[in-house]
């Protein structure tokens, strides 16, 4: 296996990687590397070598579905092609991760387009942790002349809701931070919560940051449109298969370092909102009930289910 | 006016007096040295002085309806008392303030007495932010030999929640702490959340920490029985004749210190739970519906609402 | 039977008199003129006439628990008085017809003091129908200071709602009038919806204008306030024993003039709003929660149960 | 102690005595005896007997609190009473035993009374399991020329329901039977459901026959009023205290007389239904909110909390 | 641009075409009109003449997804076919119109067909404001036989419900009328609530006249099904990119014609039915969740996207 | 017609033939009798034996949607075939029962393949009535090394809960029975609630065994995920078309065998559970939204709606 495999997989396991979309573009990089440093002389051979780095880069995060997904695809075209020769199959893999990559930033605009129409002049948004397509698209919404503000929860434990305050806040966007437990209290001053996503389920569940779940309750209650932000492309198909979506837990001391001894200390990174608390995930496709996000991905990519 | 009542007054608005019952008892405590260093010379200048201490001691501070209640406790037993001498006066403030102290140091063993009934063996209990009689009440079920863990959020800003946890793992209970946006996620490990009180309404509402309301909203959606421990002498009769309960806003520097300018941020310090998310609220006349806690009060203490 | 009583029957049976306040008023003013010309010579003969007309007037209207309290109230001072004279007691009937018009009258000016409370500067208030006391707790609050705005339903058939709308414009407070199907697209603005009532049951329930409860499941399902105006002596005794308030049902006429034969036309006047949905009763006794009225009119109105 | 209390409580542990009124009547007949048959020469000798008889009664079953309430009104009344001398002790329990026979007698007929009101012509009433109390009020409404009809569990695992079925056709009211699970299929055609109760908490919930509980959430569904039945004494003091109601757990071989070895079979007899789930406690103060139960029963019989 | 089409456009600006489908057939028969009168020499010329049409006839109306629809399926047509000669795309133009309106009629019918049959003997229908299909619909259910009558709502403020009232009447219909306030009271004694439909948005949520959300809520309140009858031809495909689906806002004389100076009037003509309100659409392809709209539309008509 | 349908539809109508699976397969078995012992010389005269066939099939039995699906199955290819051989057409016949059969084992095996993976150590899981697919789902979890228990209810009135029992305890699964009333009593302990299905309907509903819907609500309320083991091939298509799923209803005698004259009893032998209270369907495609189970049909098994 490349070298450069090997590094990438220790990078993400050491979370020197964070974020899907950054997690997904590593892994695909490391292919790459890979199909160009490769000493396999026949198709066979190279396509397993890419099955080997697939099984290890799989295995090295839990909850990365579009991490999945991108070495799929990259796998899927090679299988799906005649070729015998294996540097033909190497620029094939080179061609597909860039194809891909063009494909995520595509969707992070589109989303970002659709998303944007959302958000009306005063609206007050709130959102929870970072995601740059939430980011984008505020800033979209912003640069279409919308006037409005945000309030954003600085989510512990590891506080990402002030990356998320201080890109609006150099944006110029009009930026109110709380304490997580605060989101209830501000609730009736909200006019849409805008939040992103880890990964999509078959059921039309969605994985995120711990706390989305809870946010999701209370927009519910007080009866607030809560749209989720996602390329389809962070599907799961391993859930329509019955597995359940792995939920990463992190370091205790994440959320206090100098915790008195035997105190227990659980650190989640993720929850899961149900279906019936989302109002639309706001996806490439343009906004659709997350009832039905199964459907669309067989009928816009079905190569995910091979 | 007596020097200590001036005192006290700043004491209690520099926060270092904190703790519904810490500031009650030093109001009290003020109204003693007044009486004892008084020198009105009749009933009528010493009445005045006693309600010029009140007046200044219920403005220091806006969410204390148990220390209004404790000055009110005072102040009309030397109401209902013929006794004209100055001096006889006085050791009845004296008399009055001890009463008052014991009869907030029983309610709070019987409450914990009464609430411990209700952790069973192998109970999971959520608790959060700090509440010295929630924590009275831990200990007795100990105590009684009831074997249960507890999990108790961080509780941002203050991160008060870490007082309860070193009590808790002082005391040899199993503890788990969890950031306040992950209480959704535990909640289905949960058997019973157990919280204080700051206020109780005419309407049955609770006034507690910031995070309690959403903590209440999640409890009940899961179908978790969710218990308010607070003595009835918390209750605020000012609410039965319409005001809205006030809710102080604390300092954003407790949120985030190095803020980024423009940036705001909005830190209210307690949020109010509706009554339908209330199980019951169990105090010092046993476990009662939240919505006869008026009633209750009206029987127990009519003095109250004089 | 003196003339005054058969003349106020047919009066109120023709609904010239309209309004559970009028209603009361015009039969205890019935009681006092039969009390002045009354011919019985003896306390027996005098109580008798006073119950036929009590008979009479009962069976006058349908939902009217206000008239039945007030003539109880003079009934039951009547009765509980050694007096033996016929005089005596006429005038006893006229002083207390005049005490249960001031006990109102006193009652009426509490509740829109205490309510008056609940009004925000900025608040946006949602109103249906009409109702003497829920104008003159805005107008209160509006003396008070606070600036805010109303949102009023038309309140088909009738339209009261423009009563309600002209009153309020003439106070200077802005106002805005919608049809009652629009409540819910304007709920969201909303920050209280304040009514008046027409009974009171012993489970707590309300009896009002048409249309009153679709408002509060409205409000509920918004998570905004739903308070009722009310004094306690519309509660209705009768319903502690089992009765069901009576839904009176109005001319068709009021909805269509020229409806099409056959077409059926269904008019209730009232319908019932469940506890649940009623935030608070705004009371002479303070703000409430409608399940302990029942309670509180025992401890208040011993007289309504006998 | 007297044999008659040592038959009794065995009969009671064996079953033999079921249903909370005859329960309780058993008990203090047995103390009847008790109070006949003393050998006791002095007072304090006779009420020594008599709290020696309280524990085991109490001992012999776990959720009677109409049983418990029976001895304490009984030995409270002793207590009270300044008399020395054994024989009028004596008489004063058996006159005691005989006012609360009566006193449980006219609460049942006051409740039918009542409670038949609520029931219209052409309505429909479903019940669940067997409770006099609710037969004596459907056959109240009957005489009082309502025509309705009866849907009726059976009532699983013993069957209760078919005592009810009989009882009703006898009655000649139009009976129709049902299995547990088919409630909610039948719920849309239901006006109305009335149930009995064995115990009334502190909190205001209502345990009863189980299954009632999930009636009582199928009926909140379908919007559909949830009536429970019950004299008010049957509430049970030691809930205020924080006890949790206990749930007898009866035998297997009432679900499956030859089950196969190995299938554990969990048979609870008892459910506890939320106070809001109960539209209304029909008791012999009349129609009232389960949450004011506490407060009616401190005003109505003081006795019992001592 | 021809004479017919400005003519047209007017006509629906000043409200003289009003209802979804009128305005939609309006907009194809100027589309028509253009075709034939075109003095266009060439395709180009003659596509830039339609495309111009379009732009003013999009404009005309806020609310208008099925008048877009129909001109997007001429102009789709016309792109699509190789045809060069003006007229023969003249031609196309008018098969393409008829075409369209003999899909919707065809639509009618299959919704009426497949609707009827989910109204039984004895049913009690709600309906509100007025929509030709689901007369159609409940003209077909007496057609089949089935006998049942209908409440509809008086449809405040342009009062659109006497238009349903009299043409029920005029089928024989039993027929009662409502304020459309008095939905909840009668809401129990309805079977079921079938409405029509404006547009319906991507994320499966129900355009229709105002008043229609309420109603939904009170039907899932009571637990009644709430039908939409709907073509899917109303998709509004915008909404999908994230465009809210425009409210259109009409004159205040509506509601009130001499109202009081200074008073505002609110007057949205439509509202918002979230999708989880609604028990199915009934719709040219079968009864389906609202939910799978959006790929129901995908599947069916793939030109609405383009 | 072949003398094996004539008796086929008898043993159907009989009940001698139960269960969905059991009656699919019988009737397909008595098309292939019938192709093998057809008399018909031409094509012609075979399809129309086939067409009679299935008329009489599809009467035997009100709710058997899978039934109808296999036979259309062998129609529809037959009708697709262009062979006009008798002898040939009788093969394919034949043929495509067994690839229907395969199909039905095929499914099963998938669904408990994926079901499976949901159930995780420690978990409890209650069903309610038998279902082969659950049961063989149970054994694959156990299978798979997933250590579990397993509630049952009893079901009455026919008790196939005791056939689930025996599986399950055979399989070395530790079970534990209930009545069908103590559910929710039990529900807090439950993890998972699987059930089978009869049907399955275009809106996303789920026809299944009298008492699931309540069981469905009560786990809704408990916020347990409740999962529908179903293969898709249950589908019932008539439901798009807007027929009512028909419920049959039983003798009363399962019920109580000896009961009192004039006592009705009621029997439905299934109830219907809307799509918001079920979790997920796991079907051969995976674990989907019930909401989209009409769209996933369309696409995997689009001759069902021939």
């Amino acid at each position: 296996m490349a070298e450069k495999v090997r590094e990438t997989v220790d990078r993400i396991r050491r979370l020197e990687v964070q974020g899907a979309r950054n997690v997904a573009i590593a892994a695909i990089k490391a292919l790459e590397a890979l199909a160009q440093e490769t000493r396999a002389k026949t198709r066979e051979n190279f396509v397993k070598e890419l099955d080997e780095a697939k099984t290890v880069l799989f295995a090295s995060r839990e909850t990365e579905p579009l991490m999945r997904n991108a070495i799929k695809w990259i796998i899927t075209r090679v299988e799906d092609c005649d070729e015998r020769s294996v540097s033909a199959l190497a620029s094939l893999v080179s061609s597909s991760s860039k194809s891909f990559q063009k494909k995520l930033e595509a969707s992070k605009e589109l989303i970002a387009e659709i998303g944007a129409k959302r958000i009306r002049d005063g609206s007050v948004i709130l959102t929870h942790c970072h995601s740059s397509t939430v980011t984008r698209l505020l800033s979209k919404a912003k640069e279409d002349g919308r006037n409005f503000e945000v309030i954003c929860t600085e989510t512990r434990p590891a506080l990402q809701g002030r990356i998320t305050a201080k890109e609006l806040v150099a944006l110029g966007i009009k930026t109110t931070m709380i304490v997580d437990s605060a989101a209830r209290a501000f609730m009736n001053d909200v006019d849409l919560v805008i939040v992103g996503a880890d990964a999509l389920t078959s059921e039309g569940n969605v994985v995120n940051k711990i706390g989305t779940s809870a946010i999701a309750v209370l927009a519910y209650e007080a009866r607030k449109p809560f749209y989720v932000v996602s390329e389809l492309l962070k599907f799961d198909a391993a859930t329509l298969c019955g597995d359940y979506e792995k939920i990463e837990e992190r370091s205790p001391t994440e959320v206090w370092m100098e915790a008195p001894e035997k105190l227990i200390i659980r650190n989640p990174a993720f929850d899961v909102t149900r279906r019936e608390y989302v109002h639309g995930v706001i996806c490439e496709e343009g906004i659709i009930p997350p009832h039905s996000v199964n459907e669309v991905v067989q009928r816009k990519y079905p190569w995910i289910f091979l």
